[in-house]
């Protein structure tokens, strides 16, 4: 007998969870939820294990049943052959959702497997929750206080992530957060036994807390809704798509991973193409560009760059970068480059674009080539390029105090305003330990001031032109 | 009148360093080499600057000419029009080479800095010394103490490194050494107004102290002599060359850098190929290769790569990334999985290659899993992938104790042994400060034990590519 479905709005905030299988003794990722959901104070965590009275200062309880409050979420992390009891369990609760870290399932390639899903799903059914997974870390949601990683932000912010990937979905926000990213809910749904890419994906597009959607898929098993669920998505928001499973081999670990027959690459790319859904190629790639897609504020409306060098050799890499990648550095004109040569030295500097001098040592002088380059037509963006020296170096060991890098956030925010085009950083992380801390300090300042980051020149140029080829097609 | 020309030999090990120009109040890079000479406990430092008697606690002399003891190599940092009359003390002196940090000269584009080149050049061979640069950052020799950077190894190794980037020829030694290289000598050659990339490259070819050989090129002035020049040094040696300047941002900022009239990169690349160098577009890429070249050792014979994954969505990437760059994962036979699932838990593990399993927890474990790859025929590397998680949580926690992290090594080190394939790490850089000094100790250790180590996948596998295509060429 099937009950009225739980909506997704209702699985994103439950009011308690409870964690099966978690062990005062064992380091999983069990416990590290456990741990995260303290950490994040959500208000009622219940762990789950007849073994023991207390996992990491909390009541644990013989069984969910024996869970005294309201139970909306269990999370589950016990072998794959002890679910069908546990779901008996769930339903007799009234839960709304069961996520199953538990691997083992069809994704093994034994028929077993593949049985014991169709088991549970009729369970599930039965008793009125949904299944998340099985094979995944679950819900990432920071407004529920819903957390299943460390070092994930708390704050919530516009992009959605629907991932495949427990470890994708993980890495996005850690990785993501230091350079600004904000979530509303990210979703990791591993064999997609019930929630899939296809509920979440119309989901996020009708979500009013959702700017933009960005999705690892492995595999897809309809096609036909897939495709119409991208082209909504697409036309609402922006929508970024990282196909895993490229080649044989990706192929088959995304089988081994989550018995995903993946499909074709081509398709994914016909597809991307037609709807303007972005494809990229890897979870940094997804970053870059929900980086770009962020913090490139005003969207550039071309591909024209002025890039501000940091160094003669690096200057040359930058060029070769950018226009490999799809952007345009258009040559300066006579008269631009006598501006700059009033304003900087002329020894050892590049006027033509990239702008390379060595003496942009104090915040008046970046503001002024800023604004001499922010006024060139032709000019879509500017980059500026801290580069490969120590961090501490830039504005000649002036750097870190009030007096530099205060002020040199200062004027390129107000450049960005007065001229209606993004100032787009590129900062690269030192070797070793030395500096490691500057170069946090200066990443941060720029992050929260809300400005773009990249680490790496070539990410930053395909992310760009990603950015300006899709907004060049939406309109 | 001409005198005998020096030797790159005497340049290579001077005895007395000038440096002209530098100020005790300027942070530049004179002040720089000064600082870096000292640490590095170079004999004979002397600074030298009219208006000052003292420069971080070194006698300051007012001129070349009044420098008591032995000079052989001036660093020069004063205004191009003040050069001519410091080459006559140099003369005076009987100094061997002479080093411009100076720019404006031929690449400012004004017919005035063409000119004093000449000059300049005239001077050099009336005098009997070289001159190095201009607009370059000169000589790094660590078997001769000589240095021009901070955090770069003042240990002695088998790579030359040739640059005609000032960034470049100090950026390269530093994030390189941070990964094991070490290198014989580095030249930052800059205009090469005298010494050039093609009598550095006749030089390395025949220095018994090198054993690779790198080079950054943004042009070459004689076509036909640096064909010869390469095809020598190939045959004897392997031979990076990044050639800058492969699009026209990246022409015009090479010649604004250092008037290079750059020669195409389709020439460069039918050379490369002709020759059997290796041909690669960043710094990035000649760290990486010159990791391969060194550390893969020995050499993979093919393609063929055993990959141990670190989860199932990065697992996939891995696939991925390795195919596209051209390597090849093939798949296990039934046997060798079999194996596998007799060694390590089935749930949540892939066991076709990548292989990927959660618990390979113990030192124990891990040798046996590498032992089952390495003898698996088709298989030429492993690579062992530690991935996004936080290093702190490789292991279970164990990291970073003798009980592990040692013991680890120690298996890997008897596996390459044993199988005479090479074992090849991938550990990727934390997201912000958190585990930052457990990565680098993780790498350090790896690095110390004389493994190839990279922080990207997608890298990695260009930089093996190219370094097993090149061996089977050379064969």
């Amino acid at each position: 007998m099937e009950q009225k479905s739980v909506t997704l709005d209702e699985i994103f905030s439950p009011r308690g969870v409870a964690i099966v299988g978690v062990s005062p003794l064992k380091l999983d990722f069990a416990q590290l939820i456990v741990y995260t959901l303290k950490e994040a104070q959500f208000p009622a965590i219940y762990p789950v294990n007849p073994k023991y009275d207390e996992v990491l200062g909390l009541p644990c309880y013989p069984n969910v049943r024996a869970i005294p409050g309201t139970v909306d979420y269990v999370i589950v992390s016990i072998p794959a052959g002890s679910t069908l009891a546990l779901l008996d369990d769930c339903a007799a609760k009234g839960v709304k959702s069961v996520q199953f870290f538990t691997a083992g399932f069809r994704e093994s390639g034994y028929q077993e497997g593949a049985e014991l899903e169709k088991a549970m799903l009729k369970k599930a059914k039965e008793g009125g929750f949904r299944i998340i997974g099985p094979n995944c870390t679950g819900l990432y949601v920071p407004k529920s206080r819903l957390v299943n990683y460390f070092n994930i932000p708390l704050e919530p912010g516009p992009i959605a992530f629907i991932s495949q990937s427990g470890g994708h979905a993980n890495n996005l926000p850690r990785y993501g957060g230091c350079r600004g990213l904000r979530f509303s809910k990210v979703v990791s749904y591993g064999n997609a036994l019930d929630v899939d890419e296809i509920e979440l994906m119309e989901y996020f597009t009708q979500d009013g807390e959702t700017e933009i959607i960005a999705a690892y898929i492995e595999g897809v098993r309809d096609g036909a809704r897939f495709r119409k669920a991208l082209e909504e998505a697409a036309a609402r928001k922006p929508v970024i798509i990282y196909k895993g499973g490229r080649t044989d081999a990706g192929l088959r670990a995304a089988h081994g991973h989550t018995a995903s027959m993946t499909s074709s690459v081509a398709v994914f790319d016909a597809l991307c193409r037609q709807y303007n859904a972005i494809l990229v190629e890897s979870v940094d790639e997804i970053i870059d560009t929900l980086v770009a897609l962020r913090f490139a504020s005003p969207l550039p409306k071309g591909t024209g760059v002025a890039f501000i060098g940091a160094g003669g050799g690096p200057s040359v890499l930058a060029g070769d970068e950018m226009e490999k990648e799809g952007l345009s550095l258009p040559r300066f004109s006579e008269e631009t480059q006598n501006e700059l040569k009033k304003l900087l030295p002329v020894a050892g500097s590049i006027f033509t674009n990239p702008l390379d001098t060595p003496n942009l040592a104090t915040p008046e002088a970046i503001a002024t080539a800023l604004g001499v380059l922010s006024r060139v037509p032709e000019i879509d963006m500017i980059i500026y390029h801290i580069g490969f020296h120590p961090i501490t170096s830039w504005g000649m060991g002036r750097f870190g105090s009030d007096v530099f890098l205060k002020p040199v956030i200062d004027a390129m925010l107000e450049i960005r305003k007065s001229s209606g085009k993004p100032v787009i950083l590129a900062i690269r992380p030192p070797a070793d330990l030395v500096g490691m801390e500057e170069f946090f300090t200066c990443q941060d300042a720029f992050v929260a001031a809300g400005f773009p980051v990249f680490n790496s020149l070539g990410m930053l140029a395909r992310a760009l032109f990603r950015t300006v080829r899709w907004s060049r097609a939406r309109r």
